[in-house]
């Protein structure tokens, strides 16, 4: 063990020691810990991810204190080691590729007929360069937060007040579990070949440059953005789906609009199909997929599989030591109060099911902590905006259309392109990285509709294909809960070419007292 | 003229008519007039850009009768037919072409050494798609919006109720007036040779490719976007600032990043400089440029000079015909019901001065609209947020840092880089589009922070310069003027990667009753 608390490493400084840790070029637990505080610990986070640092933040923050023990050399958890952080390089090199393979050969675009794009150079690149932020949140953690925490050793639950972590016994009057997830194995014969990935195993043993096929297992977020970023680089993608593609966007125009322009990328969607089996070449390495279709068994040539098939709760070691409740998925359940069902004993992030998303890790934690430390405050996620990459963005708020029309007596859409026969011709919407689709391939450019309760004039729903709009509709999902009405959305200033038109036409509407689609 | 009452084309028939007019291969005014209609008309807009259209969209949404008068064969004005359409489809190219130089050689990216992109043709890309958003405002106006409107016919004031066009008088309760700007010339000797360009003239006349060097004259938003896109193509790009290269930007710290970019993609910033005159060759072009600067006059050899220096208002036949009150910029002036100081005369858009940005025109449009239906309202921009294109898009909202620190007791500031030595080298912030040069160049993965006032804990600024945050800047900003504060802001659902690290950065502090920077 390293006793760091006196170094004050820069960033640079950790960025080389967390790539000696990961890489075995050096071994043992670093130990953060105040020796000088005898304050008994409010509490313990087992985990240093998202919901694990957030909440050790928080309740630092709040004048607790606190301890993470997380068996990486660094805080964040998996989502930049192998989860969110590369599946964004990826997707922003799909995004990439669409334009260059549109643009192929026109005004100074390289004439991309053939180019193969690498998966395992960019896989590299990740790898390479997923230390930096590993080490800014060190970093952070112990220069800017103040935080107390032991890297790169497991911590083994004794009691739900103690943790036992590189041979020393930590206590504290509450334990919060922040233990994340797995990504769910591929059941089928051949499902554990070479060659046969997820999200993890993707990052961190990727050792060949996949050949010309590959076959994608699932049909929603994982799957969908892993997909689309193979597609891009140039191979034949199949995306074998047990029921339907992107159940997960709700309203279907919006639905069919991203998987309209993923099928004229050339993705191949198999749905009613499954995996039956994977054969194997003589080296152990997956050389085709058998694939049930409802037209029969398709075989298919590949060495390459990837299988997004959600992920499974971290929650054996505290079932088995704690006896906390699990749910039919393997979570741990928990109530408003992030409390187990287990006397001061908390859990947080994906961990405790879904949504497994960044936002609910990070609140999930402070809401943790803020509870710990004696605030009288709840916490379950509800009506939380999401998004999902294609090659493009897709953000959602809200209701879907049918989920309006079942709720609400009257709606109103109001959408881009127009609803008319030669709708997708025109070159509208366009923003910011939309432009030279509008101009070349207009059909490319997006699609975006806001939906509206006639009665109350209050927009109940918000969806957006393109990009730019993402980190809006964070905001926009917030004024929407508020009870933004099409009068209000109209009266914002706009920046204009927005990448979400809402409030211009919002405006071209907003003056009529009986509402009409536009 | 051609009376189009009765006729309902689609957007395809409206971009062939549209064309043909604009070409040259039809002539006449275009008359979608309600000759049913008896009503005295409550408003005639005399212009159809922005202003026009939105008011009118308004005026006739909220039951009233308008007429657009607009001498271009589309609405929509400028905006789509020669400004910031075209610049965004430039500054779409500035911010690709400095990607693939980034990544030259690497991964699948084309070699870019010695890569010029062409300017001549992308001009000409612009120039035959722009009448696509012509048609579509066209059809949507008539259509689905309900207006009527004589287009391709230049209208004459007649006095305060009645206007000339085409050989007929319409008369109105009211005149609102939106004749827009054009771009200041460049004043000097050889200010008018050929090879000298302003955002008008290049869409409708550059009829060559331009050579190797570039020089812009002026230092704000035109010139900055526009010199960007000429850096990025690869000529060599001098911009010639009078006195600072952009000063809207007051967030120092914000101006620097952005500043420091430009830089780094070899731009040559000239301040305190100014053009002297103009060289011309034998066949009346440009071919060189006198520049004083403080060390002297220097001769730059160039083809192609780029004049971005702001805007005229177009208040010259109001002011003759009806006497309208005019500011010193030539903008007639407005009180906050957008009157002039003519009875029943109104002015809105670029002509009555800054902002002129696109919300201005429309939201004034709308508000004259509401006045004269009787609405008991007002209006006047007030802390609205704004963006530039550098290769960047670059958005601020409220306070800048400097501002804030006058304004305020103690200010809080949460930045992203870190503010540590190597925080440039960090590979943070880092999110859709910028994911690439986060991991192989980190400077260049963008700028962003928050400025929080200690004592009431509001968010008082936002400033960022990257990627996918314009978009959120605009509700952002509405937040803000809500009284945003970082408890509120930190409890929001980030969509992670966010481009604004905003909602979670806040997090990471809100937990503190003295709040810290970070």
């Amino acid at each position: 063990m390293t006793d760091i608390r006196q170094e004050h490493d820069t960033i640079g400084d950790w960025g080389k020691r967390i790539d000696d840790l990961i890489e075995g070029r050096a071994q043992g637990a670093l130990f953060n810990v105040n020796e000088d505080d005898d304050r008994e610990y409010d509490a313990i986070f087992l985990g240093g991810g998202a919901g694990g640092r957030f909440g050790s933040a928080y309740l630092r923050a709040m004048g607790g204190r606190q301890l993470i023990i997380e068996k990486w050399p660094f805080l964040g958890g998996s989502c930049p080691h192998n989860a969110c952080v590369p599946h964004h390089l990826l997707s922003e090199c799909a995004a990439q590729l669409m334009l260059e393979r549109t643009m192929s050969g026109k005004l100074w675009f390289q004439d991309m007929t053939g180019v193969r794009a690498p998966i395992k150079e960019l896989i590299d690149v990740f790898r390479k360069g997923r230390v930096g932020p590993h080490a800014i949140m060190n970093y952070q953690s112990k220069e800017q937060l103040d935080l107390e925490y032991v890297l790169n050793a497991e911590g083994t639950i004794l009691d739900s007040h103690t943790v036992e972590v590189a041979g020393r016994r930590f206590r504290a009057k509450n334990l919060v579990l922040g233990l994340g997830a797995r990504p769910q194995p591929l059941a089928c014969d051949g499902g554990d070949l070479k060659g046969v990935y997820n999200y993890v195993n993707l990052v961190e043993t990727l050792d060949y440059e996949p050949g010309n096929t590959v076959v994608v297992v699932g049909g929603s977020k994982t799957a969908v953005e892993y997909g689309c970023f193979f597609n891009a680089t140039g191979r034949r993608t199949i995306m074998v789906v047990r029921t339907q593609l992107l159940k997960l966007i709700a309203d279907q125009e919006t639905r069919q609009y991203a998987i309209d322009r993923m099928t004229d990328q050339g993705m191949e969607i198999w749905e009613g199909s499954q995996i039956e089996r994977l054969e194997s070449d003589a080296q152990g390495r997956v050389c085709a997929a058998f694939i049930r279709t409802p037209q029969g068994v398709e075989r298919v040539e590949t060495d390459f599989v990837f299988a997004g098939l959600g992920e499974i709760p971290n929650s054996e070691m505290p079932a088995k030591v704690l006896g906390v409740k699990l749910g039919a998925k393997n979570e741990i359940i928990v109530n408003h109060k992030l409390r187990t069902s287990v006397p001061n004993v908390y859990a947080i992030g994906d961990l405790i099911g879904s949504p497994m998303e960044m936002f609910k890790a990070r609140k999930s934690g402070t809401y943790a902590a803020r509870c710990i430390m004696g605030e009288d405050v709840s916490y379950k996620p509800e009506d939380w905006p999401d998004f999902l990459h294609t090659h493009y963005e897709v953000s959602w708020a809200g209701l879907s259309e049918e989920e309006a029309k079942a709720r609400y007596k009257n709606i109103i859409t109001i959408k881009m392109p127009p609803d008319t026969p030669d709708g997708l011709n025109v070159a509208l919407p366009a923003s910011d990285r939309t432009m030279l689709y509008a101009f070349l391939e207009p059909k490319m450019s997006g699609f975006q509709k806001i939906i509206i309760d006639e009665a109350t004039r209050r927009i109940v729903g918000a969806h957006h294909v393109g990009y730019g709009a993402k980190d809006a509709f964070q905001y926009l999902s917030h004024l929407m809960k508020q009870g933004l009405t099409i009068d209000q959305l109209g009266d914002l200033d706009e920046l204009f070419l927005n990448p979400t038109h809402f409030i211009q036409l919002a405006r071209l509407r907003a003056g009529q007292r009986t509402l009409k689609n536009l």
